[in-house]
């Protein structure tokens, strides 16, 4: 087995997307491919092939491919990529696969010619020669019950630019074209009865001339410099990274962006399995307007356009400061060409501030330790929304994801005076933003010191005895109330603000040395707003995973996303994806290989700060080593300073002092440059 | 007025101090100073002045003091300054004041030459002869009630060296004597019944040459220089920072540390007040082990030591990184000399990442702006624990508190086979660490565009209307339910994570332009746990702030402190601070001078990676405009760059392009330097 063969984990590389494009054109003919991704090694395989990488057979490198034949005809189909051949290939019934970008990009071009929605655009106010000034966003429909699922479609967001670099967002039309992907036509508009025309509010836009034109930028930011003229602290092989006691494999999906596989530490010489698997597996971004045809507005953002596929190529300077290295994504092209997506992730180094101190109060010896993390970070822009997606190590076992979202609100045209109903915001004139979540799903396929793992819910309870009672005299007892989640159905658990709920993965049959409990890593998590939408709504059953803050199932290969395999278009009679899995929900998650799936995410009520874009508004959790380790895993972490009390109490001598010698007082030297 | 004249608002100048401490001893002899800080001005007149500085009268310098007499009398006084004469002078009844770091230094001499202490020890395994080897954290008592208010006291927890540079806390002893402070003596010792020898196990220490003995430090951390040649982005004038249209007066008290006052933003040219004054008032950090004495571990580390009696001097390149100007605090010694804290506060600058970015999908034009933050910090160091405040401001107007938790577990000693009974967890063998949490409280003195304000809990919460009828067909309807809180009774409100709840403090009479909102700060604060000491207990009682998330009380002078004035020994019958000025509950908070309190924190359920040192765990919440801005307020911020469609389709040209030039490929490039 050479070491040029691609690591199982791999994303295809472009030859291989290039072999199983010619395979099925081969067999199949003008397709159009939606989808052509490795299908994830078989877990049995793939754990038995890294444990005996010698022994066991390597698992095999297989397309996963989903295309559109002729008539609108979906199929899922597999490559088997050494031979080449395809081992499946299946026709699909009322189902729709993910939207690529390319069919997006169509959209506006149709809308701009269709008579119909020039008919709407002059109704609103724009001369039917201004057509070109008219932009659409397209969406995914969501679910229409007027259409099903059978018609591949698109609503399509309509707005205006008084100039071709204006913000579009500011001139939001009131009317919303229906598109047939299939047809590549218009086939209805959803015109309201309450009409808006077009706002003649002067814009308000964002771009350097117009920044200018109000009186430009300010100019009393300093440079920042951060340099790592040694080279970074990582290295990398293949996709496989090592920082600081942690290894993993880097995927990137079409669907999920940043994959990470087989995440491992170093503890003192042993390496620990701690996650197969971590990746943000879905998300639904419902708007709170329960008008028609807002209830439309609910993208599950991953399933119907892909985080991969949506991803920024990332810039040197811009997106990432420091000492960067990238990674690239490809993809196939709809006709069955090649798409490379430039620096999809970026990788790199942070300080973090005080890793730990301690100064004794008796003599002022002190030590104190400075933290590095390690940021794995990708960004990718759902049409007016940009995610920065941020998978953060730190160095005492911590891993930390953080989304933080910008770009632009989705608006909707209103009237000066219209009322609002608290369903949105006026956020400039003419502009209404409304209320909306964005709730993530990630996805824990755990592998807490092997893979038979049980999860328990932590909840901080006050002492059952009363105040004056023997057992609780002073009525200060408490502790945490441990419940194991036995079942699947039972697994169905939300967060609860009152006991500071957890979640603990834990292996039961490892036991802390010290502690004696299972050793394990606890998902701390505050950003966990309940879905919104009620239950029985339409988003309640296409984005089922969103109905509670956990769910664990068993593992099962191909149960990656917790919305389904073909998102768009479903009706969530029945759910797809979790619900499906948990069924009856009997099904043992005690001491066995489990996957824990997560929602949080936030609750936004739009603001004029927000617009015309928004600044970064950040959103986190953790998931941290709790009687994991038998003691702090980063004392060896060199110190900036210490001391300890033998040697302040011989004047100094001996003390560790490995302060920045680059660092400086803000007014005390003189500009050493410049 | 002359320039060299100190601002209102600083904290008393060593000549200050010295002019307070010999005024009071010319009048009232060898007295032992306790406090002598500034006396704040009165609102009122510090309002007019700051309103019309030439007009209005300058608030007078006043010392305020607090002194322990012979006999043990605690006085209050207030020394007016400017002529000096004392005008205030008042003898307290069973009131007890803070507790200096020299008291606390005296606990551990006097203990060790205890016989009783000795006596102990040796039953523990100490030979007498090494009483040296024997070292206690004096903590303040809490209350007892056996002794009361009326005597001066503290509480010694007890630990063991066998070596002089060895971490005391893995060697808890069972025994905590009781130290009378006026006679210097230990009056008392709490032996339990089940009596736990000294740990005979091997340390486990954290300072080099513990870890160099183990096999040393890694060698594998890669420097990281942050650098800022052209100087720092902030002006200093005597303790008032401008930075990014930021601009307020840093402030410094033995008590809450850092205190922010004035807090004001420049709007597009208009001065916007937003915070008169932003400190943390309070804290206490309750223990959640029921058995006697261990209800008593409870410290409200504030009113009791001060987070800045107890501040660390900080140290360029360890706890400070980049271009920093620090701040030196001023306080008294107890027996009336000088004391400094080189370096109490440091300022710096930190890139911030992404501040805002959009992509249009059509052509790929973008906009990428990087953000910039300024962060303001403090270290102090209580008995084992250590606590890294920062106050963040952002360029968008958020502020946000942030506080780290490091240093060492407050630890108790037990055998090897105990049963903790879930009160704790044993992280090192012979060694009980005891649940608690750690509840600070945030005092936010409100002048949101004026001093007249209102406060609102805002609840996230689905229409009222079920699925399928009229109002809210597709079941997606949701809203933010606004609801005043009118009085200071009805203000006390906890979290409610079910709806993502907040608290808004608005300007009633200020609209936002757009949203026709009033103009706000919003709480967004998710690290919220509940008092977990129940309702009549001893914290409960003592530490009332704690009992909710949110209080809110009409501004009134000197009510800084929401556990009282004089905290140690209180014994929380009746209640101090808060639930005194709140009383019936019947005064009004709207659309008034009013002041919310904000408890929030963490519970803390040790484990062995806590051991023996921690790494630091963080904990954050923000103080966010909503409705503030007509628009997003970092708009002129540069970008690193931007593209236009029309220069998109202009082959690149006209972008602007400030990508930051220092910037490198991990791997890509030679090393620059070494
Ligand atoms: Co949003
Ligand atoms: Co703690």
């Amino acid at each position: 087995m050479g070491a040029d063969l691609p690591h199982p984990f791999d994303p295809l590389s472009l030859a291989e997307i290039e072999t199983a494009i010619a395979t099925v054109k081969k067999a199949h003919g003008d397709v159009l491919f939606n989808v052509v991704t490795v299908q994830e090694p078989r877990k049995a395989e793939m754990t038995a092939w890294l444990e005996g990488p010698e022994t066991a057979p390597r698992p095999k490198r297989v397309a996963d491919v989903v295309v559109i034949a002729p008539g609108g005809k979906v199929y899922d189909g597999l490559v088997d990529l050494a031979e080449p051949k395809i081992t499946k290939w299946e026709l699909l019934d009322g189902e729709q696969p993910i939207i690529t970008m390319e069919e997006l990009q169509l959209v506006e071009h149709i809308a701009r010619k269709d008579p119909k929605v020039i008919e709407q655009c002059v109704i609103s106010g724009i001369p039917a020669e201004d057509m070109h000034k008219v932009y659409c966003d397209p969406w995914t429909i969501g679910y229409d019950e007027r259409f099903g699922s059978g018609v591949r479609l698109q609503q399509a967001f309509m707005y205006y630019r008084p100039d071709v670099d204006s913000c579009q967002y500011q001139y939001p039309l009131d009317f919303c074209p229906i598109y047939d992907a299939d047809k590549q036509e218009i086939i209805a508009i959803d015109v309201p009865t309450l009409r808006r025309p077009l706002s003649k509010v002067a814009p308000a836009d964002y771009h350097p001339a117009a920044v200018e034109a109000r009186g430009g930028y300010r100019s009393d930011i300093k440079p920042i410099n951060i340099t790592q003229p040694e080279g970074v602290s990582f290295e990398i092989k293949g996709r496989e990274i090592e920082w600081q006691n942690w290894k993993f494999h880097i995927g990137f999906s079409y669907r999920e962006g940043i994959v990470l596989n087989n995440i491992t530490f170093n503890d003192k010489g042993t390496v620990r399995p701690i996650f197969y698997r971590l990746s943000l597996a879905e998300m639904v971004v419902p708007y709170g307007n329960p008008e028609r045809p807002h209830q439309r507005k609910h993208a599950l953002d991953q399933g119907e356009y892909g985080a991969g596929y949506m991803a920024n190529s990332l810039s040197l300077g811009c997106d990432c400061k420091g000492s960067i290295h990238y990674l690239d994504a490809h993809f196939p092209t709809r006709a069955g060409g090649l798409r490379t997506i430039k620096n999809a992730i970026c990788i790199h180094e942070e300080d973090a501030g005080i890793l730990f101190k301690h100064v004794d109060f008796r003599d002022d010896s002190v030590i104190v330790t400075r933290g590095r993390k390690l940021i794995v970070q990708q960004v990718f822009t759902a049409a007016n929304y940009e995610y920065v997606v941020a998978w953060v190590f730190h160095q005492d076992g911590t891993i930390q994801p953080e989304i933080k979202l910008t770009g632009i609100l989705n608006t909707y045209a209103m009237l000066p005076d219209e009322d609002t109903h608290g369903w949105g915001t006026q956020v400039f004139p003419g502009v209404n933003a409304h209320n909306h979540q964005h709730l993530f799903c990630l996805r824990v396929d755990a592998n807490v010191d092997g893979p038979n793992n049980t999860v328990f819910v932590n909840d901080a309870v006050p002492s059952p005895h009363p105040v004056g009672s023997a057992e609780n005299f002073y009525g200060n007892g408490f502790f945490s109330r441990r419940t194991k989640l036995a079942t699947a159905g039972a697994s169905r658990t939300d967060y609860d603000g009152a006991t500071s709920r957890t979640w603990e993965i834990c292996n039961p049959s490892k036991l802390n040395p010290y502690s004696r409990k299972p050793v394990s890593y606890k998902l701390v998590s505050r950003e966990v707003p309940g879905l919104l939408p009620k239950p029985g709504s339409l988003v309640w059953k296409r984005a089922a995973f969103a109905r509670h803050t956990v769910h664990v199932t068993p593992y099962a290969d191909d149960q990656l996303w917790p919305a389904g395999r073909h998102v768009p278009q479903t009706s969530g009679e029945p759910s797809r994806g979790l619900p499906e899995w948990i069924g009856d929900g009997a099904a043992s998650i005690d001491d066995t290989d489990v996957v824990l799936w997560h929602t949080f995410g936030l609750t936004h009520f739009p603001a004029p700060e927000d617009f015309p874009v928004m600044p970064a508004e950040p959103m986190t959790l953790l998931l941290r080593p709790r009687n994991f380790f038998a003691s702090n895993p980063v004392l060896d972490v060199p110190p900036s300073y210490s001391s300890t009390p033998s040697q302040v109490a011989a004047g100094g001598k001996g003390v560790t002092d490995a302060a920045d010698r680059m660092s400086r007082l803000a007014f005390g030297q003189a500009n050493r440059e410049g």
